[in-house]
């Protein structure tokens, strides 16, 4: 392959992945080494051998080995695989992950959550901005975002508000899965985390709406949680679920500039009393409150500041690594407990019977128990003949 | 049979039962009606001919016939019936509930928590006997409490706190059932709670440790979920489990009397605070913080006034039974789960397996979405083998 044709082709899916074409000129030599270039270098001759090249489907030790390397058009190509639904990819997927996780792990993840209005964009660009210009930190941003919970690619929309961080050569943002159940889309965010921690990103943000069930989910796959506020009484926390105050490792108020300021230390002041209220954490931290502007940048370095000391506590006092077992470990169980959960509701005889008992209990004719026992009577009787 | 054998084993089961031995008399009569007395009425026949009567098993009718009646003895036999493991108790434990629902609901439940040392069974000694007494309240006092999470038997020392209550007539205090897991506790509780509203029961206490995974269980089984707590700076709150103030339908500090009226006020005034920062509930109903005091009886009539308010405004924004059925619902899907898990994990391939695949994801050398995929696929083969 010509050195023009490597320069076009990476210029080509540079732009498209939104990548230095620097970077990508090694990951495309790596990868088409050996193959040979179209004879034309014209753009729709490079199209199409970018189409083939597309269609070859690469091993899951050349897309491991891509990852490792720090490749992210490859860290994207797999992450897509590991997002995909198809059984084919699937399986590739699935070896992609169980490869990279003797080099994942080394970083700190971190779930960030807040309801609508509070800022979410901007404060990861300015938190994101400050880490990877200020600190030296390779930062990966995902977000879970069930389907059901949000409206599709409302997310993309987040992206172009992170401007800076978008381009950053050492930042890596990624829309969450677009599609799937809850416990589908965790499982898919946990293995991206797997893959962006091989491909050498040391800082990971989970970002999530705050308003549903995703935040225990983030909650169990990150280390530091951060739930993002703003102050003014009470209106703008009513998108935040009960229960979610009491995971967050810090509270951060938001959008304290200008006219503001006051405002947010005193809401500052008071989250910091309801927290003091709270029962000690598993891990000794002591969840704090601080304010913070996206706009001036007052505060953001004070929360990275909180974050190293949370982490140099929990990894002082064994916390930290025994919590990520812990992790480990819950995922597991979860996802065993959703397999079989979802073989049921999805049986046939399940399916029929259902709307029946939920029915039947509702109007207090049959006990849940009895309901629950009679279904799955009717379950395991069809299994055995099927 | 005699009336002075009635009356000798009246007294004998209602000491045993320590129930007053008039109302057991009617029971008595109701059940054995028509069986030939022993010929003597000394001791040791009586204790055989009571042993005798013990072995007849009753149909599940002749239960919810005397529970209708309100006989507490034979209230307290399907109780029994219900916490016993054997399969024929089983069986007719279930019969007894479907035909004890019909007639159940009519209640108000109250769930109560709090850590040791808040003085709980004072609490509900002096609360009770204000039902009873001034507000003609019938009240059945349960407790959720797996063996796992307390030393079994511990409850029963409670009741001997509860001096008053538990001799009076209109009171009904159930230990918990002593051994299972939660799921299995809590399904007893559930629905032992159906037979005590069958019986007449317009008020019930469940009563729960707050210091493990049982506080859930009783709020998706209560209509109101009060939280114990006394003042005195954060020591005594160690023994609560994060998540449960968010859970709190009311904050009641206890031991507000002699010199800690004020250290009580204060810690009100905190946690009442606390309680406004946290996101509107479902209910709409903004929950309260109160002090009381047990021993002189402060705050005790404002906490049943709490109780009553919530009710009236959940009943007429339909939330109160919107709310019941919800719970009914999440009893059956979660009582599904429980059975698809113990399934699982009680099959001898997963028994097998287990430890060995949680080795694996413990020292990473496998995702813990692949481990559970395969611990599923192993469980799969020889369901389809046996």
């Amino acid at each position: 392959m010509s050195e023009r044709a490597v320069l076009l082709c990476s210029f080509v899916t540079a732009k498209k992945y939104r990548m230095d074409s620097g970077e990508h000129i090694k990951s495309a030599l790596s990868v088409t080494a050996g193959i040979e270039p179209p004879p034309m270098v014209d753009p729709a001759s490079l199209q199409r051998f970018l189409a083939r090249q597309r269609k070859t489907p690469m091993t899951a030790a050349a897309y491991v080995n891509g990852i490792l390397q720090g490749n992210r058009t490859i860290l994207s190509q797999a992450i897509t695989m590991v997002e995909s639904s198809l059984p084919a990819h699937e399986a590739v997927a699935q070896e992609i992950v169980s490869r990279c996780l003797p080099y994942a792990g080394h970083s700190v993840r971190i779930g960030i959550t807040g309801g609508p209005g509070v800022g979410k964009s901007t404060f990861i660009e300015a938190l994101g901005m400050y880490l990877v210009t200020e600190r030296q930190r390779r930062l990966a941003v995902l977000a879970i975002d069930p389907s059901s919970e949000r409206s599709k690619g409302s997310i993309l929309g987040d992206k172009t508000r992170m401007e800076q961080l978008s381009v950053h050569p050492s930042a890596f943002i990624r829309p969450s899965p677009s599609a799937g159940s809850l416990g589908g889309v965790a499982k898919k965010t946990r293995e991206i985390i797997v893959l962006c921690e091989a491909a050498g990103f040391d800082t990971i943000f989970v970002e999530t709406v705050g308003v549903g069930q995703s935040e225990t989910s983030v909650h169990a796959m990150t280390d530091f949680f951060l739930l993002l506020m703003i102050s003014g009484a009470g209106d703008e926390l009513q998108g935040i679920k009960r229960g979610i105050m009491e995971m967050a490792d810090l509270i951060a108020i938001n959008k304290a500039d200008g006219d503001r300021v006051q405002a947010a230390e005193m809401t500052r002041v008071q989250y910091q009393n309801a927290l003091r209220l709270f029962p000690p954490t598993a891990s000794q931290w002591v969840p704090k409150s601080l304010a913070c502007s996206s706009l001036t940048g007052t505060g953001i370095r004070e929360i990275w500041d909180a974050v190293t000391a949370y982490v140099d506590q929990t990894c002082a006092n064994g916390y930290f690594s025994e919590r990520r077992k812990q992790q480990s470990a819950y995922w597991m169980y979860t996802y065993i407990n959703e397999i079989l959960k979802n073989r049921f509701y999805q049986h046939a005889s399940v399916r029929d019977q259902f709307g029946y008992y939920e029915q039947q209990v509702a109007d207090s004719r049959l006990s849940p128990f009895a309901a629950a026992d009679r279904l799955i009577d009717e379950y395991l009787q069809s299994m055995d003949k099927s």
